[in-house]
Formats: C-alpha cells, sequence, structure tokens
C-alpha cells in the first residue's frame, strides 16, 4: 500500500525514539514511509522530499530531530500537509530545551504541532487523529485504543489494591 | 453551516489571544464554535463538550489555556479528534513556562499538537491543514495563503533593498 | 478502619514515590487508601473518585504525578477537599519543571498544596498536619515526631564531632 | 473572634499581593491575624510567634515572601499547624524562579504547602479548606464558592456565543 | 562597490536590531547587502541567496532571526561561507531563550557563529574580524577602533572620578 | 587552638562536599569547627550556634545546604560575621538551582557570599582571604598558593606540547 | 582618608546600581575609591589596579557587571583580596541570569564573593563585615545598623496592625 | 608550518573536548597550536599569548572553558583577531547554562562567536571556513566535505530503507 504517514529524522541515530511512531502506525496498519534526512547535510533533499509528499499522497509528516532542531520547521515550509515534530534529547541537547523551543516556537503561519520530549508515540497517535477525520473507521480504531488503555490503567490499579 | 472546529478557551480573558484563531477559520471560511470554560472550575461541561464533539461533526479542537494549563489535555482526555493546544502567556503565567509544560509533556497515549506561546493564528492554520487532509479544495486555499505570504516577504524585501 | 486520606498518583509506575506518603501515615496510624488512576486515560473515574470523597470519609488527597501533571488539578477541580500535589521526575519529565509548573501554577480558585519535587514522604506529613488540626492527639504525635527529627540532627552532629 | 488563621508576609510591600488571602478569609467569616515580619532581620520573632501560635489556636499559616524566600520554612521549623507558603514575584526576584525555589523544596520532615506565584487567594482557599475538615458549615460554603465559580463561568460563556 | 557582507533577516521587523551590523561595517567601509528572507515563508529564496553568495563575491553572512531562529542554520546549510547568527528578542520570542538555543545548539558539520541575544553590532564587528583575517589594512583599522574603546572608557572613568 | 572559622551544613550527608573547605583552611593552618545543623530541624540550635560565635572568636562562617537551603541566610540573620554560602547540589536539588537561588537571592541588609554550586573549596578560599585581611603573614601564604596555582597550569600546558 | 574599599563595575552606566554600595560603606565611614573599568575594553588597566590595590591599602574589592560578566573574576584572578561580585540586570542581560552564572561559577582557586542580582547594597554590608573582622568597632556598628533594621520592622508591623 | 590557529582551554581536562577541533583542523592541513592556560589562574600568560598571536602569524583563535568560563572573552579583550568560544560542560557547570551565557553574552565592542555546548568539532570547522575566506583552496577543500557529508547521510538512509 502507498505511504500516507511520511517519518522523517534528522540522523538515522533517531531512529530508536522514532520507532515508536511506526510501532503504533502498524497497530493501526496505517502505511507510512521512513526517511532520515537532515535539513542541514541534505537541505535540498528535505525541500524535494517535502514539497513532493502531497503527489505522492502524503497526509501527515511526522519529524523528529534533537539541538538546533530545524527539520520539522523546515518541512513545514514546504508544504500544507500537518507537520507533527518531535523533539529528542539527542547527545548535543542541552536537557532538550534546545529541540523543544527550535521546534515549538514557530512563526505565525508556519505551524508545527509539536509533542513532548521525545513523543515519537504520541506523534504516531496524533497522526492516526488527523488521519481519522477523514476516515471513520480508523476513529473507531481509536477509540477502541483509548479504551484498552482505559482497561489497563485500571487492571493495574486493581492488581494495586490486591 | 455546522462548526467542524471547536476553539475552547480556559476564561473569556484569553479571547483576545484565541480570537486570532478565528479570524483564520474565518479567512478559510471554516465553520467553527467558541468556548470559555474552565477545566478547573466546570469539569463536567468540559467533559461533556469533548465528548460529544464528534456526534455534533467537530473535526478539530483548538484549546488554549494559561498557567497550569490542564484545559488541552483533559479534552484530549476525553476524544480522539486531534487536538491542538496554545500555550498563553497569561498574567498568572511565569514567563509562559507553565503553560508551555503543562500542554506540551502529555504522557504516552493522549497527545496534544502544541503550537508556539500565544501561537492562536498558527492552531488556526494548523486546523486547516488537518481538515485538508481530506478536502483537497481546502488544501489549494491553504497552497493559495502559503504563496501570498512568500509575496509579501518578496514585496517587503523589496521595499527595503529600495 | 475507614481511610481519611485517599492517595492518588498517575500511574503505578509512580508508586515507589508515593509511597513514602503512605509510610508516615502509617507511622502516624491514619488510615489511608491507594490508587493509581490517570487524568487522561481514565478522567471520569479519577472525576468519580474525587466528587464521592467526602461522603466516603476522606479528608485529604495526596496526588501525584509527572510530565504534563494534571492529577492534582483534576482531582481539585472536583472537590473541596485540600489535595496536596506531589510533582514527580518521571521518565518523560523535562528535569521535573513540567511536573513542578504543572502542579503548582493553578489558577485563582482551585488551590493545589504543592511539596517538592518527588516529596511524597513530605505531602505524608502535610496531610497529617491538616488532619491535626482537628484532632489534639495527632498534633502531640507530631510534635513528637518533631522532636525526634530534632534529636536525630544532634546525635549525628555529636558523632560529626567525635 | 480569636484568630485561626496567621498570616505573615517577609514586608509590608507585600501586602497588596497578600491581602487576597485575607479577602477570601473574610467572605468565609474565618478570624485572621496579619504580620509582617522578617525571617531574616527578626528572626526571633518570628520563631516566636510560630512557636506560640498553636496555644493561641491558630490552626493555619499563611506565609508569603520574595527573592530567597525564608519565611515559610523558618515557621514550618517552629510548629507542626500546616504551613502555606506564598511565593511572591518581588523586585528583588528573578522572574520568581527564587521564591518559588526557597518555598518549594523543602528538606524532608518540615513540608510547606506551596500555591502558585503571587497566589495570595489560592491560600485563603486553601486555609478555608484545611479548616473545614473539621468543620462541615465551612465545607459546605466552599461547595456554594465553589458553584458560584461554576456559574460565573457558564454566564460568561454564554455573552461570549451572545 | 559589490557587496563582501551579506546581511539577512527573517522579517522586516528585524531591521531595527539587524541596523547595528550595517552602522559598524559602514564605519569600517566594509560594502554590504541586505535582505529580509524568511526560512520558513521563502525557503528556496534563502537557499539560493545563500548558494550564490560565493560567486557573487560574499566573503561573511549576517543572520539574524527571533523565536525558532532556522534562518541562520538553513544558510550556513547551503554554503562553506561563516555565517554569524544574532539572536533577536522578538515579541514572539520567550525571553530569547528560543532564538538563542535554536541558533546556538547547531549539529556537528554546520557551525554558526552565534553572537549575544540582539548583539548585531558585536555580529558586524566579527564580520569585520574575520574580513581582516585577509586585509592586514582592516586589521588596523580594527585595532584603531579597539583603541578607541579603551579611550572612551578611560574617558568615562576620568569624568566619574571628577 | 581556637576555632576562628565555623563551618555549618545542613546534614551530615554535605560533610563530602563541604570537607574541601576544610582541607584548604588545614593548609593554610586556620583553626576552624564543624557542625551539621539543620535550619528546618533544630533552628533553635543554629540561631544558638550563629549568635554566640562572635563571643567564641568566630571570625567567618561557612554554610553549605541543599533544595530550599535557608541556612546560610538563617545564620547570617544572627550575626554580623560574614557568612560564605555554599549551594549544593543534593539528590533533593532540582539541578541545583533551588540550593542557588534559595542562597543567592538574600534580601538587602542580609547578604551571604554565594559561591558556585558544590564550590566548598572556593568557600575555604575566601574565607582565608576574609581572615588576611587583618593578618599580613597570612595573605603572603595566599599570594604563595596563587603562585602555585600558576605553576601547575604551566608545567601541565608544558607537558601537554611535549 | 585612604580607601580600603575598592569599588569597580564594568561601565559607568552601571553606576545607578553600584550607588548603592557606596552609600553603605558613608553610612558607615569606610574609605572607598571608585572606578568604571571594562575587563574586555581595558584588561590592562584592570589587571593593574588589581595587583596594586594591596599596596595602596585596598581591603575589599566590589566588582559590578552584567551580561557576560567577567570583571569580578578577572579581578579575583589578580589578587588576594576578597572580591565580592554584584550581578547586575543591564539591558543585555538575558533576565539577569548570564550576569548571576558568569559571576557565581568560578572554578576552584579563584573565589568571588556573589550577591543578589542588582544586590549592591548587600556588597557593601558584605564588604563592611569582612573589614570588621579585624576592626571591633566597626562591628559594633554593624549589630546597631542590625538592631535599626529589626525596629524599622517592628515598626511597620505595629502600623499594619493598628 | 607555522600555525595560522591558535587553541587554548582553561585546563588540561578540556582536551578530550577540544581534540575534536583540532582533528578537524588537520583534515584541512591547517597548522595549529594548542595551550591549556586559565583566564584566572595564569591572566597575564592569556594576555600575553593573545596579544602576540598577530605577530606569530595567528589568524584565528579557538577557546574553550565551562562554568564561569572567561577565557575566550579575555582573549577576544587582547585582539582583533576573530575568537570562537566553545561553551564546555564540565563538573563544575550547572548543566552548561553558566558557560553559554559567559560566552555568549559578550558586551558591544568585543565579539565571541560561539558554537554549542561541547561544539569543538564545529568551532575547528568555523576556523577553516574563517580562513577560507582568503584562501580559495580551503574553500573547495570545505565544499567537497559538505559534500561528503551528505554523501553520508544519503547511504545511512538508504540503508534505513533497505
Amino acid at each position: 500500500m502507498k505511504p500516507i504517514v511520511s517519518i522523517i529524522m534528522g540522523s538515522v541515530s533517531d531512529f530508536p525514539i522514532m520507532e515508536e511512531a511506526i510501532k503504533f502506525l502498524e497497530e493501526m496498519q496505517i502505511p507510512w514511509e521512513c526517511n532520515a534526512l537532515s535539513a542541514h547535510r541534505t537541505p535540498e533533499l528535505v525541500l524535494d522530499l517535502s514539497k513532493k509528499a502531497k503527489e505522492r499522497g502524503i497526509k501527515v509528516f511526522i519529524a523528529g530531530a534533537g539541538g538546533a532542531a530545524h527539520l520539522p520547521g523546515v518541512v513545514a515550509a514546504c508544504t500544507s500537509i500537518p507537520v507533527i515534530g518531535v523533539p529528542i534529547k539527542a547527545s548535543i541537547s542541552i536537557d532538550g530545551w534546545d529541540s523543544i523551543l527550535s521546534i515549538l516556537q514557530m512563526p505565525a503561519g508556519i505551524p508545527v504541532a509539536t509533542v513532548a520530549l521525545n513523543g515519537a508515540r504520541n506523534a504516531g497517535i496524533l497522526a492516526a487523529q488527523i488521519i481519522a477525520t477523514g476516515e471513520e473507521i480508523l476513529y473507531q480504531k481509536l477509540m477502541v485504543f483509548k479504551e484498552s488503555m482505559k482497561k489497563k490503567v485500571i487492571e493495574a490499579n486493581q492488581k494495586l489494591q490486591g
């Protein structure tokens, strides 16, 4: 199946974090693609990927990066597809503050939907929620997922009581 | 027309900030609704609004709050509709850090798509981008809007040169 | 004996921190209950627990959570019983700043009595102090506890001298 | 009537902030006393006031201070009465971070129930909630107050709609 | 004369800050060019300007931006000309921390020479110092400038004494 | 010999940090005393120690503490002897910011001479410098110590070259 | 009379802050000198002033600066006279954090006795306390000053009661 | 060959970080020298080295330091050669914020070209870029290096796909 979520990260070393997004998309059977391209080392490739995403059928971007994390913003500059940004606490990061602020504080006109530090799983869920705005069956799946989280909390709480 | 974006803010005093989201939705002719309800003063109303949003036809939430800004997270807890969070630098805020972190750092399972501090206009744009994933005409409008931003920058730059 | 302090935490993984509160309540022979319920995964259960607490005889809440820690605030929204908030430096936390600010910076009208990061033991002591405002014997116990802390300091200091 | 809440602040210049606590106590008809005494300029007076509070019938302390805000902790060191700390963003403060951390981060054994920066009104409410643990009528008053806040939000929201 | 320093800023609203760099270059008679182009609104123009700078004879870039300040990094991604970054405390900035970290924390391989918040004058001086590494006369001018700063300090100090 | 520097720390667990001060005083043959007393657990003892220090011949205090570090300020409140404060990054500390701000940001009238986080050795040196203002021989010793630091740097640099 | 306290500041624009130190020294009749010399614009003059201070009879330095505030550290590098550092929240400062950390975090071997942000009055008091370690009459004056602060607090508190 | 880049660090313990700059200079065959000299322990040596650098043929300084990192600023005070500053997260550092702000926030007139925390490799690249402004062959080498980074990203991305 053709991918509809495009995951992009600044470096292959971000993969262990970003993989959590992929796992959730797999659970929801949402086809995805994944690239490790740097906004600073390969700017043209990032622009190219972003600009052609729409015609390739991409509906949502998930972009993760650490340090001065420009990748999500650069992708968002090149498309009107929603871009979800994942700040990553990489070795270069100052406790993650740099990646959070570089992704979150985008200027008016070019939003990036930022999730928590290292929050790739939530990025996957948010991507699914966005796609579900036009796909009723996926929305139902997400509600089932929500229900399953609730159940797990209740069961864990019952064990705690016992 | 029935609203498809539901704007919610923690207090009517947040309206001057949140109005920027409404203005953009109006530009894009996206029907919206707007409520000022507190997650702490009116929790049941917030839960009720969030849970019934789907059946009312809402496709995206935009939730803004300041200080210990729980509103976006509480809405996200009650629905699988995407929730965009707008941290607000209210008078109670510690330079906005409290609202940013309270909205951004959501636990795995319950994402909030956070935008910049006081970034309500970007929240409006992001909402439009999300809806446009299922509405080609709106996507085209957003690309026209993107083009118009570019033009303005170029014109302003030409004036600067002159 | 019926519990009069209700401890609630966002996840069972918070238990090793929150256990310190339980230990102090046990020392003071104050009956307690303990639940691990999430404000985001099980919002209705949290509301229900909070609203019915008064009639169940609860006098104080101790609520601990990490990251965007909404739990203490959500509990406080549903009751007029005092709520003590314990910010937890969970793996998701940005050095604990997110949980501190999410709990501390509550809006006017809905206080949460915040203690130090991971300060569950102090939450237990504060709960006991609150109950002691109406229970003279407990106040005496707390003064004995205070005296015992002083003694330990003095003895440790004498060893240091020796 | 004999005061049961003792308000103390580091300087008379803190009065405009701390007054909000008094106003709420007045609304609830809770008798109070108020002193402006410095932990650093008048340590003995602060110790004396704190130690004799219990026998004077005081049930709760509210202590506010700015900068290196030691006052709430020094009071808490001298009594087992619950102490509510109000961090104040005074002119000397570094954006309030110093007063927040000086009050919040108390060592194990000596809790201070910290509220939001400049959150004196919430300190008043929390004091009332603490006293209400032993006074059913006050609890009912607090629930009425809670209800009135809800009403105001609903009315303001209706105006916003209109 | 053909410009050898290229000044670029994210928005014309940054001009009052960035003008300080121009003033210093004028003092040193270093020819410059100036553009207000956004990395997010006009990414292709920024790439184009950066890539062709070398052949146009540019020797140093000075790039200023506020908020999630990607401009200096995007320029640096496209050229091996040294790029001086000026973090700007714009209205969107969180006290300037976002622009500082977005500019400073560049990944290995793509340096940006960051100066102080709003430090455009120092950016101008640094640009001159860089050019002076290959231009002895300019170095002498810079030493004269250094000497003149020293004199001013000494004179001001003498007045203070008097 | 009668001690002239009084070292005080909030807990015996601070000893491994504070020991560095003692080591320097020993090098300089300055007699010292050392106590581990808590401003919160043993306030009267701290007041007593501080007030009687002058008549016991103490010329300088060195006070170290972590978290909400009130100890140096409480000592300074009780004496006009100079008090050197050592912020300690204890387990309870939020990266040390709490102890730094609690010690540094003292109100006008009651200074604490704050040194770097965990900077006990510098506290010892500063104490010696203060005593040396009235003791020429000690000043000479400090200059010899300064010279020896210089030598070590030069030797290490020579090795680096080799 | 020959000055025994040497006040130095990075710029004449720091004078309105640093003047508070002078005022206190005047109250205590301690002779002082005052220079505005920059560690960066006039490094040799700062080194010269610092090195010759001892032979000129200086007993304490008070050094104030803003931004990357190197002045106190550079003075401390050149003398064994105690150096009191005053971080100044100058226009260039990032909320004062830069000047605080640049002054406070000195490496082992070269202490600077740091006081609160803009805390020049406390620097004056600390200087007096240091000199008083060798001058009994000054110590008595400082105790009288301490007593007078206490009195003012008590009188202000009495007015508040009235 | 005579060195044209002078590397200086505050302590030999900074060498493992600063070595990355040397490695890059070696790759580019740029001759360098390296010294470990402290701005605080050996101020005269630092001034001497900085002042005589020009006549020794030095074209760029790279200065690294941790904590209250004055070294880059002190070097910059003594020369008009461009100075690149490397903030180092040393054991004394508060998460690196102190070294970043001490190096970055230089006053107008004395720029330091600051790179990322521990970013010594980028300092080496920036030094090469600066020298390349007057040396066409080096510029070509830097473009080849840039191209090689791009290739590595593309290859790593292809592996990720496979």
